[in-house]
């Protein structure tokens, strides 16, 4: 068993608690009001910000070239993201300038921090496990969501579930498993299990809070 | 006017949001639920381990021997202050081991890790200003609710009273506006102040959800 | 006058010892011994590694998108010029794996970890003072050296002043000296100029110690 | 074996290279110049304040109340040895004020940066890994150099050999001994075993590069 499904396994109901959570039954049933999804939009453009600080904070931590250089690509391609995040949010009528204006909800304060504290704090195995519910959790949020979206294409988050159930979603994913599984042989003896599975643990439940914000806020809006 | 002052006034909203809560509004009355206050406690035990965490960055974060002395100064109090929580904690039947085996909420992890993060990527400015919304608007609360307190000896949150209204919470309000002063002449060029705003503005929002978490928790015991 | 201007007449002493060390002199007239160029390459390698780390730690410090992908542009232009360096210590017969392999000099520890520590424990101006007696220093010699290199085509140093004189590294330092300018005026009240200044005379002592560590290893080398 | 005496081990050369240096045969012969002793003490002065720096963000970096206390612990153990430090230099004529206007020599900055940037970097145990060259060996030296004192009470360097030969010293050593051990079971798998050994060594060349600089400021100064 890698790693990664040691901790996923540990954290069992934390687990399946942000992936099965109601934000996202009502994403996939096309139900989810559409002031909910927008503001998550709004505030996951806010919370990708702070994951491309993750990643120079991953190159920071490097030993060796090898390891800047692999912070330096998730650095990269968390920039690109943001940029990805600004055309999909164009299309919802939502301007850059109106997201950097808009503050940080608590909720999206709580996981993004608890990342960069938990990185600075600890190794850069820390960094990544905490990382790693984001990265891992939506590409198996994607492909449990994929049969909706094909089996209807005009499905109201069609591109949301296309861009996390896509062939480069997965790969990231199965990418970052095998980081946390190399990062753990370097980092992790046995005795020091249980202290990760609480990070990761952690990290998933400020994802489910992540969840819960965007349908109070989306509730909030409308009255 | 002071810098602390300035930056009150400039978070106008949000600190009248942050103390004038209905938990403290409820608390002061007497009527706050105990379940609330207990899962307050709790969370509160868990928020001053990370505050700790916070004065020793600030004494990393010193230049000076007189810098770090200052930082040694708030670590040695906020270890002590755990101390005294375990004792209060107590008194409502809370040991020191339920409150370790509790997971911190989210809205613990965020002011939290705020305050950690925002302190490691800026100045010691920026980490007392995180710091601030805490240590001053606590002070300003107790000094608010003492009356309720002189008025009735047998308030069922005296303790807390007491101890935000006494003399020494005061002081340590007073200490830290005057340390926010001669850091702002220190590492503040006007031009600064909005991002420092919204750095006081975040972080007294996050306190507002704290309290938030009071009632939520409390109200989910009750269910 | 610039604020890099300001910083390099108050370092005034240390600015003229650091550029016009006898390492410098003497790889100008091109009697440098070989033996001290060599080691010195092969430290200049295991400082760009750090360097790089220095870029990276810039990004996480950003506050805003455009200061992330600011140490971004550095951490990619650090992990390239190892690439360059690792050519050009390949023709002076040093590969890769020897120079991973070599115990990094007191001199290279000093000048890397002071950056990094500095602009860990300040703010984004810090760290760029503290790398910038080596952008801004280099390009300064690089420009200084080039007619040497005018008056010999086959000067046996040809392609180290060849890179530091050339027009991408002018325009490095001119960047580098604009960012500090921006930055100064972000984060720098007049009265800790000091401070700042001697941030800037300590980094730049850290590089005549560098330059004098390529003489001392040359030297023992030779017997 | 302990942990520690692995490290020690498998840096066999520079461990000897360290505590056998010159500067203390010097020392312990009484024959090491005024200058040189008198420059060192200066240097330890600024050494020290990194030190307590070092001790704080070890409290930073703790995950539990017991590891914030440890590094607490330390950091109250450094700002008191500085205040020893300032009276033990004020009998050798040197006051508070001139060590503070003393520049940093780069190998001060050299051992120091590489502590708190090592720290900064890894974990727990790389920080005690990094600190402990100077911990420890110090005791170890004092423990070595005791007879010289026990043979001669008018020895000209009786107060520093007492002091690092003294029973709180060797206390001190030990428990550093016993620290890095339990973090060697928390965060070292045999694999990254080599990893450390770097660090140590690499710290325990910083600390003869410290004692050269000793006699080379002696030198200098008596021209």
């Amino acid at each position: 068993m890698t790693l990664f499904n040691r901790l996923k396994t540990a954290a069992g109901t934390e687990w399946s608690t942000y992936t099965g959570h109601s934000f996202l039954q009502q994403l996939e049933a096309g139900t989810l009001p559409k002031a909910a999804f927008r503001n998550y939009l709004i505030q996951d453009y806010l919370f990708l910000i702070q994951f491309a600080r993750a990643y120079a904070l991953a190159a920071y931590k490097g030993r060796t070239l090898a390891d800047i250089t692999q912070g330096l690509r998730g650095l990269n391609a968390s920039v690109e993201e943001t940029e990805l995040h600004v055309r999909l949010c164009a299309e919802w009528g939502i301007s850059r300038e109106q997201m950097e204006a808009t503050p940080e909800h608590p909720a999206t304060v709580a996981y993004t921090r608890y990342v960069l504290d938990t990185g600075m704090r600890g190794d850069l195995l820390d960094l990544h496990v905490a990382l790693s519910p984001c990265v891992v959790g939506y590409a198996e949020i994607g492909a449990r969501l994929k049969p909706a979206l094909q089996a209807n294409p005009d499905h109201p988050y069609a591109e949301w579930i296309a861009e996390y159930s896509s062939e480069q979603s997965q790969q990231l994913a199965a990418d970052a498993i095998a980081e946390i599984d190399a990062l753990g042989e370097r980092f992790l003896p046995e005795s020091r299990f249980r202290e990760v599975a609480e990070t990761f643990a952690t990290a998933t439940r400020m994802e489910s809070a992540f969840w819960q914000m965007g349908l109070d806020l989306g509730a909030a809006e409308q009255g």
